[in-house]
């Protein structure tokens, strides 16, 4: 591991983009995408329905890119690593058709949510569909390593999201369990996501882990914008309702780091709304920003993506500066740039 | 494939049992219990409290009992059995947590479901982990062919899950789709959970699809039961509670059967309880009973079950007529015995 960051991480002068990344493997992608369809499909006429109503509605389908991306990066000279992008894909597409029926959402990417328009049901056996099919997809490429990170992302990914649900609405639940559940629920995909792709390429154990570390890294940035973004006063950024994490009691680290540090009456205002998100009223959601704000908590859940982000430069130092190299890197700073 | 059914059939003088089954493999399934005890642990505390209320519960493990039945047939001399009937049994909890959600179900194996107990959310997201689980058990066999069996069963039970939401307070939808429904939502498991006995065991194809016919038939056949004794007044010889798929307006068998022979009074009863069940008054259950004896559906679904178990009689015939033998086939018996 090098001691100081790549040149790669402040190369660029104009607003960091994915768009580097997508272009470089906008063939594969297009390939990625017609397997999706073609994968969708069931005689089960609402499988598709549903499933399209998701994936079609876009969304930066960041995490196949970075299959894609980590996979050329790597060398791979095959056709596996689009049935891998598909797979990934799948399995997060999954998880939000479970987290939307967990969390009882109503919007995602600028849509109502599959549970609102055809109700729970469908959202959870769909979902449980789009698992299966992934493994399918995994099968089909044959490799039992790639089999094997997958299903252990997968275990993870569950694990997670139920510590999640036992940490919400509890605000003794701590900053470590905060970050156990984003490196669980989102940096345990990412971490595959790009880890399958330096597999395939049949690349050194060394390289195998760099691209685990740039892609867990990387997640546990992108979750933690996530979050900072959801206090924002611009829901337009994400494509989704800003405030859920707070109507929903999600501890996040904009909230754990503002109770750590707040006077016994703030404290005994974040016990009331986290814990009791249904008693809420309409000036909670404006007192909440205050709060953070007061103890520069957003700021520094920012700060805190821009070390992972770090990280995750780091990590692609082992590889050579090829396009594929900037254009991973970028996506990091593109990730973070989303907050600014 | 043999013209008559092996001279097993009628053997067994006594009332059909699963108990020289379950005997013959006792070693193997303590084992196997062992396996699932250790699989479900977590650091996560309330996956491993939430999954042992529903398989320490019991049920009879059918699946996992088949999976080392077959294997034993089969002559396999190794450990992955164990693995395998583990997994299948995860699989199958899975699908039984996420079903419990969707049927909205309050009681199972004589108990409150985990959604009364836990809520819906840690239902769906512990049965997420384990379906990861289980795969990460197939992983752990080093069988690809194993992997590609268990995820087209997963995938096609999701298909009949969603297939049966679809079928479901539908008085239009037929016969046909019913058979599709149970051929998905539970015979695609047995056929696997038998077949994988066979493909460890490196049998040939012939017995390989012999152990997969045997299984669906099998599975095919316990459901017709199923389904029949869901229409039977004693509700205990479940575990379950009688009248459950009425009061959710599933078009099963005997339902499908009435309503095709019934007057047009009869038809339009049909109509209101099965399409709108919310409206159900004290007497229709009563009356549903009477209609389904009046043209003698409910002994019609259990004929239709002894001819599948017939098939999966015949299915055993490529087999020599070993205790394993003897024992699978008297599985059948007590699979379609228990409406007795």
């Amino acid at each position: 591991m090098v001691q100081t960051a790549p040149k790669t991480q402040f190369a660029e002068a104009r607003t960091p983009s994915i768009e580097p990344l997508r272009q470089l493997v906008a063939d594969d992608m297009a390939a990625v995408n017609r397997e999706i369809l073609a994968r969708m499909a069931s005689e089960v006429s609402l499988i598709p329905e549903l499933a399209s109503h998701l994936i079609a509605a876009g969304g930066k389908r960041i995490r196949p890119l970075l299959t894609l991306g980590a996979a050329r990066l790597c060398g791979y000279r095959g056709d596996k690593h689009v049935l891998l992008a598909a797979c990934v894909e799948f399995i997060h597409t999954a998880t939000l058709l479970h987290d939307d029926v967990v969390d009882e959402s109503e919007r995602r990417r600028g849509n109502s949510t599959a549970n609102v328009l055809w109700g729970n049901q469908p959202s959870v056996l769909v979902g449980d569909f789009l698992f299966s099919r992934a493994f399918q997809l995994m099968v089909e490429t044959g490799s039992l390593e790639v089999l094997r990170i997958l299903a252990n992302a997968s275990a993870v990914i569950a694990e997670g999201e139920v510590l999640q649900l036992m940490t919400a609405n509890d605000m003794d639940s701590t900053e470590a369990d905060y970050l156990r559940v984003i490196e669980a629920k989102t940096a345990a995909l990412f971490a595959a996501a790009t880890r399958v792709g330096a597999v395939i390429a049949g690349r050194p154990e060394p390289e195998v882990q760099a691209m685990d570390d740039y892609g867990r890294f990387l997640g546990i940035a992108f979750q933690l914008v996530d979050d900072a973004l959801d206090y924002s006063s611009d829901g337009a950024t994400l494509g989704k309702n800003t405030g859920d994490d707070f109507r929903e009691g999600k501890v996040t680290l904009p909230v754990a780091l503002a109770f750590d540090r707040g006077t016994e009456a703030e404290r005994g205002f974040w016990r009331r709304v986290i814990e009791r998100p249904e008693e809420q009223n309409d000036d909670d959601w404006s007192q909440a920003l205050r709060y953070l704000e007061r103890h520069g908590t957003i700021a520094e859940t920012l700060e805190r993506a821009r070390l992972y982000g770090h990280k995750a430069h780091e990590a692609l130092a082992v590889f050579p500066a090829v396009p594929a190299r900037e254009a991973l890197a970028e996506a990091v700073d593109f990730a973070i740039g989303r907050a600014l």
